[in-house]
C-alpha cells in the first residue's frame, strides 16, 4: 500500500531538547502508521525579522542540530534557504532543500539548490499558479537535477487571507513532480496591523484532508508541544498530542483510495 | 452507514426523454451504492438569457416533466426559483427549492421559499463567506422552516475564475444546516469575452474527493448522457457514464472516514 | 465645460425633512459649481433586511417623497428596484432606475426597467468584470432602450473587503454608456461577523478624484447631516457639509482635463 | 509649484544606444514640463530568466552604463537589486536601490540596501497590502537610514490578472514615505501558459493618471522607442514618443489641484 509521506517539525530550532521531542515523538506513530517521515525545521527566518549574517555561530548551530536530528534518529531532514549562497552548506546537512514561497520565482536560488543535488521542494508563491511552477521545475531540471517536489501553501485572497485551491494538487503534479500539502502556513491570516500572522489551527485537519483525497503526495504539518509556548508560528502549528489522530483519519482515506 | 447524498440532474429541462435517460441511469447507480438521490433540473434560467414571463407554458412544462420524474421514480426533485412569486408554483412539484448564488441575498426570495414549508438550499454567493451564510439561514429560520440546506459553488477569485475554500465546508455547517458542495458551478471560467462562461470538467473528480473528505453532506453534479450537445453549462458537465465511477471512489472514502 | 454629473442623497428615504435637507444643500452647492445634479434615496432594501411586500404603504410612501423632492426642486430623481414587477411603478416617479449590482444578471428586472422607458442604471456586480458589463448594456438595448448608465461599485477582493479596479472605467465607457463610479458602496467591507457592513468613509475622496481624472462621467456619493445616526450605511456616508469641498477639488481636476 | 517626479527608462540594460536615446528624450520632456527625472534601467533580472553569477562582466558593463548615463546627462539612476550581496556594487552607480515586490519582505536585502545610505525604494509585494508595508519601511529606517520611496505595482486578483488599489496610496504615505506609481509593471498579467507576462499598455495612462489625481509623489513608466522590439517586458512599455503627451495630461492634473 502507498501511503503519503509527512513533513513535520517545529517551525524553527528553537533548543535541541525541543528538535528531540517531537522528532521522537512524530517517528513513533509514523512507524506505527507506516508513513514515511522527514523531519523539518527552519534554522532561519530570512523573510520574518533581522538575523546575524549566514556566517554567524546560529546558523551553523541551528543546522548542526538538524544533523543530529539525522543522526540520532536515522531521519531525513529538511530546512528552508533563502540564498544562492546557503544552499551548499545547508545541502551538507538537509536531504531536501526547501524554496520559501516568496522567492519561487529567484532563478539564482533555484539552481544554487538544483546543483547540490538534493531533492529541491519549491513551495508555490502566493502570487503563481499551479501550472505556472512548471517554470520553477524547469529551473531545477535544466540543472540536470530531477528531485523536485512542490508546495501548496495557499494564495493571496484579498490582503489577509490565504486560499488553498486544490486544483492545483493535479496541475502541479502533471509536472511530473510529488505534491506536498502545507497546512500549516496556508492557514495565515497575512497583513495583520501588529505584524504577526495570525491563524487558524483547527482547520488544519480540513486542509489535510481534502489533500490526500485529492491525491497529494505529502503533507506538511508544523507541530509543536505547546503552541502557545512557540517562538513562530504559534497561530497555526499543531499540538503534538493531536498530531497521531489526525494521521490516522488521513492514512484510513489513502487507504480506502488506494485499496 | 452514512452515505452522503447527490443531487444530480441535466442542468435544463430539455425534453423529456433526458430527463428520463437521466433519472433512470442515476437511480440505478444510487441504489447499487446506496446514496439517496435527488432529481434536479432547472426549468428557467433567469440570470442567463432572456426568456418569457413565468406564466407562459414553458415555465409550466418544466414543472410539470419535474413532477412527472417524481412519480414515476419515487425521487425526490428540486429545481431554483428566482422571484419570491415562482416560490409557491415551483413548490408544488419540488421537494428542495434552490436559491441561486446571486440571490443568496434576496430577503424577499429567502422568506417566500421559507413559507412554502419545503427544504431550501440556499446556494452561497459567489461574493460571501461561509460565516455570512448565518444571515440566510437566519432569514429562513425565522420564518418557522428549519429545514436548510447550504451549497458551496465558489467565490470570485479574479473577473475569470472561482475558487472553492474548503474552509467553508466546517464554517458552513456551524450554522446548523448540512453543507452541499456543487462540483459543477464551482468550476466555472465567469466573465468570458463570448460571454459563455467556460470550463474544467476534468476537474470534478478533485472538487468531490475534497469535499467528501472535508465532510461535505452533500454532492452536486450536473450529468448529461452527452455534455458536447446540451444547451446549458455543458462545459462543466460530467458525462453520465462518468458518473457511477466516480461515485464509487467518494463511497470509499466516506465508509473509511465513518468505519 | 463638461462636468460630470453627481448622483447623491441619503442612503434611504428615512424621512421628509432629511429628504429636503439634502436636497437643498446640495442643490445649492451643484449650482454653484455648475455640476449636473440627480438625486437618489431608496425606498426599500431588499437585499438587507426582511420588509413588508411592494404594495404596501411604505414603498408608496417612500415614492411618493421621491416624486416631492422632484417636483419641489425640480432635480431628476433615482431610486432601485428590485423585482421586474417594481419596475413600472417606480418608473412613474423615477427619472433613472438603479439596478443593484447583486441583481445585474437578473434579465427579467434588467429589461423591465429597460421597457419603462427611463434611464437604467445598472452596477456591476462584484463579481462581474467591465467588460462583462456589455452583455447587461445588449439586454438593455435589445428592448429599444437605449440610455443606459453603467456604475463601478468595486470587486470581490477576499471575503472581507473590495477593491476598485479603475481599468473598468474605459472598459465600460466602450460599451457606449456613461460611467459613473460610486465611491459610498465600493468602500464597503463585507462579510463582517456581525452583519453589519463596515467601511472606510475617509477614502471617499481617494475614489472620487481617482475617477474624476480617469474619466468617469458621473460620480455617485451618499451622503447624510450626521452620518452616524443614519439609519442604514452611516459608515461609509460622507457628513453633509464635506460634500462641497471635495466638489470643489474636482471640479478643478476635471476642468483642467477639458481645458 | 510641486511636480510629481518620474522614474523612467528602457526595463533592462539593452545596449548603450539605446540607454542615450531614452534619457535624452525623456529629459528634454522633463525639462520642459519641470519635472523631476531620475533614469531608470535593470541591470539584470533575477526572478526571470537564469543568468550569470553577479561578479561576472555583464553586470559590471550594466552598471558601469547606468553611471555613464548619470554624468553625461547629471540624471539621478536607479537600478534594483536582488541580493544583500549586490547592495553594496550597486550603490557606487545608483542614487536609489529599488527592491523587487517579491523580495519586499527579505529582511537582509532591506537592510543591506538601507546601509549603503541611498535611498530606497521598496516595490509592494503582490501579496503585501499597503499598511503592512509599514515593516518594511521600519525595517530600513532601524538601519538608520529614513530615505524610503515606496511603490505600488498592483495585487493578487486571480492568478492571472493584478488589480491597483489605489487606497494603497494614502496608506503607503501615512508611513512617512514618498509614493510612487509603477504604471507598467501594475499592468501585467502573470501566469500566462507561455510563461511570458501579457499586458495592457494602452491602459498606461489611466493608471498615471488616477495616481495623481490621488496624490502619488512619483510615476515609474518603462519607455522604449520600440516597445514591439524590446528584450523585455515589451507587451506593457509606453512607446517613447507617447510619453510627453501623457505628461503633459498629468502635470495639467497635478498643478489644478496644488492652485
Amino acid at each position: 500500500s502507498r501511503s503519503f509521506f509527512l513533513i513535520a517539525g517545529p517551525c524553527v530550532v528553537e533548543n535541541e531538547a525541543l528538535l528531540h521531542t517531537v522528532a521522537r515523538s512524530v517517528q513513533d506513530t509514523c512507524r506505527r502508521l507506516d508513513i514515511p517521515y522527514v523531519f523539518k525545521a527552519s534554522y532561519r527566518k530570512a523573510n520574518r525579522t533581522r538575523l546575524d549574517s549566514f556566517t554567524g555561530i546560529g546558523d551553523e548551530n541551528g543546522l548542526r542540530l538538524l544533523g543530529k536530528i539525522k543522526e540520532t534518529y536515522g531521519l531525513p531532514v529538511t530546512t528552508d534557504i533563502h540564498t544562492a549562497a546557503e544552499a551548499a552548506t545547508a545541502a551538507e546537512y538537509a536531504d531536501i532543500l526547501q524554496i520559501p514561497a516568496f522567492l519561487c520565482r529567484q532563478t539564482d536560488l533555484l539552481t544554487a539548490a538544483a546543483d547540490t543535488g538534493r531533492v529541491v521542494n519549491v513551495k508555490k508563491g502566493q502570487f503563481v499558479s499551479g501550472p505556472a511552477m512548471k517554470f520553477a521545475v524547469d529551473k531545477i531540471k535544466q540543472q540536470g537535477n530531477s528531485k523536485v517536489i512542490l508546495t501548496e501553501r495557499g494564495t493571496t485572497f484579498g490582503y489577509q487571507d490565504l486560499v488553498v485551491d486544490y486544483r492545483n494538487i493535479p496541475w502541479m503534479q502533471a509536472h511530473g513532480a510529488p505534491v506536498v500539502m502545507d497546512c500549516t502556513h496556508s492557514l495565515q491570516q497575512p497583513n495583520q496591523p501588529g505584524g504577526v500572522t495570525g491563524g487558524n489551527p483547527q482547520l488544519i485537519g480540513t486542509l489535510a484532508k481534502a489533500a490526500i483525497a485529492t491525491g497529494a503526495e505529502g503533507i506538511f504539518i508544523e507541530t509543536h508541544p505547546d503552541p502557545s509556548k512557540a517562538l513562530s508560528d504559534g497561530a497555526n502549528m499543531l499540538q503534538l498530542d493531536l498530531l497521531a489522530p489526525l494521521l490516522e483519519e488521513l492514512v484510513k482515506i489513502r487507504r480506502a483510495m488506494t485499496a
